[in-house]
C-alpha cells in the first residue's frame, strides 16, 4: 500500500460500485457485463494516477446477478499490477467457510486484501489472515448512522466501547498472523477514529464515509493519519464515479479523485 | 418454514457445501460447474422428500469462481419451490450496500432467505427487513469455538452477553419489519441456545453445529424447540452431503439425511 502511496502521492482509494441505473446515457442501452466493464474501464484510466488503490464493492455486482460478477472479475483483470484492489465483501464466517472465501477471494478471484467482518471472532479470520502477501481490512467502527447499536456497546468492567477493544485485539493479530491487517473506520466518526489510533498506531485504517456520506475529511484525516503521515486511505465512492453524468463522466471522475487527493493531502501536511 | 416443515416432518436443513476436492471420483473429471450441479442434483433429488431447507453457502461457489456462482445459481433453480432455499452468506454491510446485496440475493438470485451478520447494526439489515416473502436469519451465537470473543462480552450494566440482547432486539425486530426475520445459534452452544429461545420465544432458529461440528443434536433441539415443537431448522453439511463417496453418494446422502431427520424427531417429541 506504501508504494502506491507514494508513487501517486495520493492516499485515496477509490470505489467502484456501478450502479445500472445511474449509469451514464450513453451506456444503458449495452449488455449489463459490458455496461459495467466500459464504465469501470473509463474510471479507471482517468485516475490511475491519482489514487492509491481501487475498491470493488460486491454488493453492487451482486445486484446483476451472473453478469455482475463476470464484470468484477473483468474489471479487477483490467486494473494495473502495481495499484491493490481491495474487495469490499465485508465477509466473516466459520474458519472451513472461511478458508474457502480465501482460496476464492485471494487465489480465484485475484484480489490484494478484503474487507471483513470480526463477529465470528479470531478463528473465522484467521484463514485469510495466513496469506503473507494480502491485506484483510477489519470492519471496526463503521461508518453508517447505526454502527454504534453493537459496535458502541461498553464491554467488560474497563468501560471501553466493543470497537476500541477491537482495534486494540488487531493490533495484536498484525503480529501474530502474516497478513498485513487493517482497519474500518468511518470518517463520519472522527473522534472514534483518533481513539482508534490511539490504541493501533500502527494498522493501516480504511475510511470511507467522506463525499456522498458526508464525512468531515479535513478532521478525519487529522484524525486517522500515523505517525508517518501514512496509513491511510481516504475511501469515496459515488461522488467520484458519479461525478458527472454525460459522456465524459470519465473526466468529471478524474476531476473529483484529484480534488479528494489534494484536499486529503493538505489536511495531511496540517497533521 | 412450517409448510415445509409440516410436509416433510422435518426439521431438517441440508447444506449445499460442494468442495471439488472432496466430490465423488466419477465426477472428479467434470467442468467445475458440471460437477458441482451435478453432485447438488443428486443430493436434491435424494433427499427433497426429508428436509425444510435447503442451504448452500456461498463460499464453497466463490471459491470455484465464476464457474462457482454459474454452479449455485443452476443449483438454486433445480429445487423445488415448495423447498425454501437460504443462502447463507452471512451479509452484512450499510444501507446503501445492502439495498444492492437485497436486490440481487432475493430478486436476481432469487433465493428465500439470507443469513446475515448484525455486525453493522438495525440500518444495515433493513433492506432485507423490507422484503414481506423473505427471511433474514441474523447470526446471534455462531457454532465455531471462538465465537464467544466478541459474541458473549457482557454489555452495559445489565450483565447480559452481547448474543442475549441481539436476540431480545432480534425479536423486536420481528415486530417492526415485514420480512420473517429468524437467528442464527449453534448446536455446539446448548445452554446458550435455550437462553435465546428465552428471551426469544417465537423466532425461528437455524442450528448449525450437528454433524461435523459434533454438537450434541439431543440436547441442541431440547433448548432450541419452540412451544409449538417448531421454530427450529437443524442444519448439517458435510455429515450428509459427503457420507459416502462413491456412485451411490445420494443414497448414503438421503441414509443421513434420514437418520438426522428421525433423531431430531426423536428429540422433538420429549421435548
Amino acid at each position: 500500500m506504501d508504494q502506491a502511496i507514494d508513487r501517486t502521492n495520493s492516499l485515496v482509494c477509490v470505489g467502484l460500485d456501478p450502479d445500472l441505473g445511474r449509469l451514464p446515457a450513453h451506456l444503458a442501452g449495452l449488455e449489463p457485463t459490458e455496461a459495467i466493464v466500459r464504465f469501470n474501464r473509463e474510471i479507471i484510466e482517468a485516475t490511475s494516477d491519482l489514487v492509491a488503490a481501487y475498491k470493488p464493492n460486491l454488493a453492487f455486482y451482486v445486484s446483476q446477478g451472473l453478469a455482475g460478477i463476470a464484470a468484477l472479475l473483468e474489471t479487477r483483470a483490467l486494473i494495473p499490477a502495481e495499484i491493490p484492489v481491495i474487495l469490499d465483501a465485508k465477509v466473516g464466517d466459520i474458519g472451513s467457510s472461511s478458508a474457502a472465501y480465501a482460496q476464492g477471494y485471494f487465489e480465484t478471484w485475484a484480489f490484494d486484501a478484503v474487507t471483513a467482518n470480526p463477529f465470528l471472532g479470531e478463528d473465522g479470520l484467521a484463514p485469510f489472515f495466513a496469506y503473507p502477501t494480502k491485506g484483510v481490512i477489519v470492519l471496526c467502527k463503521t461508518s453508517n448512522p447505526g454502527s454504534g447499536e453493537w459496535q458502541d456497546v461498553t464491554v467488560g468492567s474497563g468501560g471501553d466501547p466493543l470497537f476500541l477493544a477491537l482495534a486494540a485485539r488487531a493490533s495484536r493479530w498484525a503480529g501474530d498472523y502474516p497478513a498485513t491487517i487493517g482497519l474500518v473506520a468511518g470518517a463520519t466518526y472522527p473522534e472514534q477514529l483518533a481513539r482508534i489510533r490511539a490504541v493501533a498506531p500502527d494498522l493501516p485504517i480504511l475510511l470511507p464515509g467522506v463525499g456522498a456520506q458526508a464525512g468531515d475529511t479535513g478532521a478525519a484525516v487529522a484524525a486517522g493519519i500515523d505517525a508517518r503521515g501514512r496509513g491511510l486511505l481516504v475511501s469515496s465512492s459515488r461522488a467520484i464515479i458519479y461525478a458527472g453524468s454525460g459522456v465524459d463522466f470519465a473526466a468529471r471522475a478524474r476531476d473529483a479523485a484529484a480534488k479528494l487527493r489534494d484536499e486529503v493531502n493538505v489536511a495531511r501536511g496540517a497533521a
